[in-house]
């Protein structure tokens, strides 16, 4: 039975899918006539640097409820309303200690010191002359899910960009610190190397030279085009998989040691408050961590039918080997699907077909990387490092989706 | 002979590079003091969607010689000035025929009608909801290059971005368009569809149902966020590795045909005009191309020593497979370093490490795809294919570095 575009014009036109999709998408049927808008005027003329559509307003949430506004400053990436793997630089989750300062690139200097034969700075422009690497990494604060330690049961109301959204990904752009130590001539003693950065605090992080040798990159480009001034334009240091913190923004100085400095953001901040009252110190690796994104708290779903279940997965150790979903809350696994590539410390991307039944369920993903360390129930964390943690919570994100179809913070520990 | 930071600050400081990379960069030293700029005030706070540093002012190249602007509107990415693969959403080529349409994405719909069973009509949140897909790839206008089939010799003082500008690489997400087709049940007969767009134009492209089948894309999203509505926000078409004008932007209507619908832009338009006034018809696949973006036309080298030689290559048929490098104007050829990960149909960016001994040079690259295809010299395209050509330049790229460091387009045929 066909039939023209051209001579029906009723709501029959509209998503009258077959066996697959029809039962999904028959509750969100638009009322709109086809075939759809139709603009006969001339549009806008090109332009020299674009900007987003007025009706897109996917936004960073800003974190207000601070006592110390600009030392507490975060803002949190709308992980519901990205997509695929790169984060838009735009909503590029931001942590700052002391706000964004504004640096002329002109006038900023990298400078190398300490346990080095030869002490060097680079200016900007000497760095972008250098061998350059790039690659797509993902950054999390490791203060992101901080709210599920304490009180989990507490924020059922809450959505996946307030609880996790401290995590994005980008591709980096920069020069391997490990060429710049060797131009400095470094010295067999030198273990440790102190990284600071350019803002009011001169926010400081000890780094073990391994790491700094390893895979360190001094970064000037982000997605494309000079990092964004929230993520330390001109300059930043990039530590693949590792904590936040320790990738020092608006970089302006590295200090060869043969010990850690034990600056402020490495004792009384930073570090993780065990059950009994000792301090876990220099946690750096962002453990294997996966949510749902999509559909996620907040989220209504119109009806019975097929969803695609989506959310990203990352491991600060390497790959991800394998995501898991649940429907009814742990009790079973099956694996999801993969958007390759998939890259080392990096987003990926998984999604997972639904065929919701409507009644309650609750969903949730966990993943495995290519050491073969699983991502734990919250629970399972929580038995062991206890409540006062702040940092490194990597625990099973749990959502309830109820007959209604809403869907809520089902985490619980 | 160790030195402090805290008790040196005069310019041997800088840049007193070993025996790599000295030579290289001691012509740029900086005059600025070491440590470098040192913000003491607090900086900006956080925001809800982030935009670039003012001192970042690098911008698309708006083609304003034309005859009629909007019909031959086109803007160019800077080419030398991006990094890695990604191409900033800000950053990337235009080329519209009939302006920028504003459209409201609740009334935009996509129409799939014509030789199929059962007509459909899907709205954007339809389509968010169906299986999804994130895939890098670039984007190649096929006029891109187009100056130097006639003048090669005549634009000696141009750039990259005004010859080759009209590529961008990006990730792009969407729902399969054989998804959507098979749940309106094409008829068998149907071995063409035509795509047309919600511009004023109603820009109209017929495009084979096998690639349609194959990795066609409906995308809705760029780089993590909605397109952006020089790139057909709401919906546009995404046809990997195909010339830029079939990617219909705005799209609104695919129907299924047994033939190509020989519109304008397929008949008049993006056709290959032979020697012999013949003219080759749907020629959708963009070839192997590569092109050095750093340094090239329009950059002065600061004198001899050691260069970091950068760019992209890309291949509408598959996978790049190796870039080669040559300083004597294709005499030789060395091969160039790939950054990993490959993608295919995606820009790839390659480098080569280069000690210019201060003399004249023509330096180029040169791709080979994964079916074995290498990028042609310019002399050979034209050789064949004429000079009445406008579109599907794919030639070598030679640029001159001359004894005072000044670099130009040295293409000649």
């Amino acid at each position: 039975m066909r039939q023209s575009i051209m001579t029906t014009r009723s709501r029959r036109w509209f998503l009258r899918l077959g066996a697959a999709w029809s039962a999904a998408l028959v509750a969100c049927r638009s009322k709109t006539a086809p075939p759809g808008a139709e603009p006969r005027a001339l549009g806008a003329s090109v332009s020299a640097y674009g900007s987003r559509s007025r009706f897109n307003r996917a936004a960073r949430l800003v974190n207000t409820n601070t006592r110390v506004p600009l030392e507490e400053a975060a803002s949190f990436t709308p992980l519901r309303d990205t997509y695929g793997i790169i984060t838009p630089s735009s909503l590029h989750f931001e942590r700052h200690h002391a706000g964004v300062p504004e640096i002329d690139p002109a006038t900023h200097t990298l400078t190398i010191h300490g346990l080095v034969d030869r002490p060097l700075a680079f200016t900007v422009d000497d760095l972008k002359r250098l061998p350059s690497v790039s690659r797509i990494h993902f950054l999390e604060c490791s203060g992101n899910s901080l709210s599920e330690w304490r009180r989990p049961g507490e924020s059922a109301r809450s959505d996946v960009q307030r609880i996790h959204g401290l995590t994005s990904c980008s591709e980096w752009t920069g020069v391997p610190v490990s060429l710049l130590l060797r131009e400095c001539s470094v010295d067999p003693k030198a273990t440790w190397v102190l990284a600071e950065g350019a803002d009011a605090c001169k926010m400081t992080r000890s780094i073990p030279m391994k790491k700094m040798l390893d895979d360190a990159l001094a970064v000037y480009a982000q997605n494309g085009e000079p990092l964004r001034p929230e993520q330390g334009y001109p300059l930043r240091l990039l530590l693949p998989g590792w904590e936040g913190n320790s990738n020092v923004k608006w970089l302006r100085r590295l200090k060869a040691m043969d010990q850690p400095a034990m600056s402020r953001e490495e004792t009384s901040k930073y570090t993780d408050l065990m059950p009994d009252g000792t301090a876990r110190q220099f946690t750096f690796d962002m453990e294997a961590k996966s949510i749902i994104t999509r559909p996620s708290g907040g989220d209504t779903l119109a009806g019975p039918g097929l969803y695609e279940i989506t959310g990203i997965a990352w491991s600060g150790r390497g790959t991800i080997a394998r995501v898991e979903i649940t429907i009814d809350g742990g009790a079973t696994w099956t694996p999801a699907e993969l958007q390759t590539p998939v890259l080392p410390r990096a987003h990926t991307r998984f999604r997972w077909r639904w065929q919701w039944d409507g009644r309650d369920a609750l969903i949730a993903s966990r993943c495995t990387d290519d050491t073969g360390y699983t991502q734990p129930p919250l629970a399972d964390l929580i038995a062991i490092r206890g409540r006062n943690s702040m940092y490194h919570n990597n625990g099973i994100q749990m959502w309830k989706v109820a007959a209604d179809g809403t869907i809520t913070n089902a985490n619980r520990a």
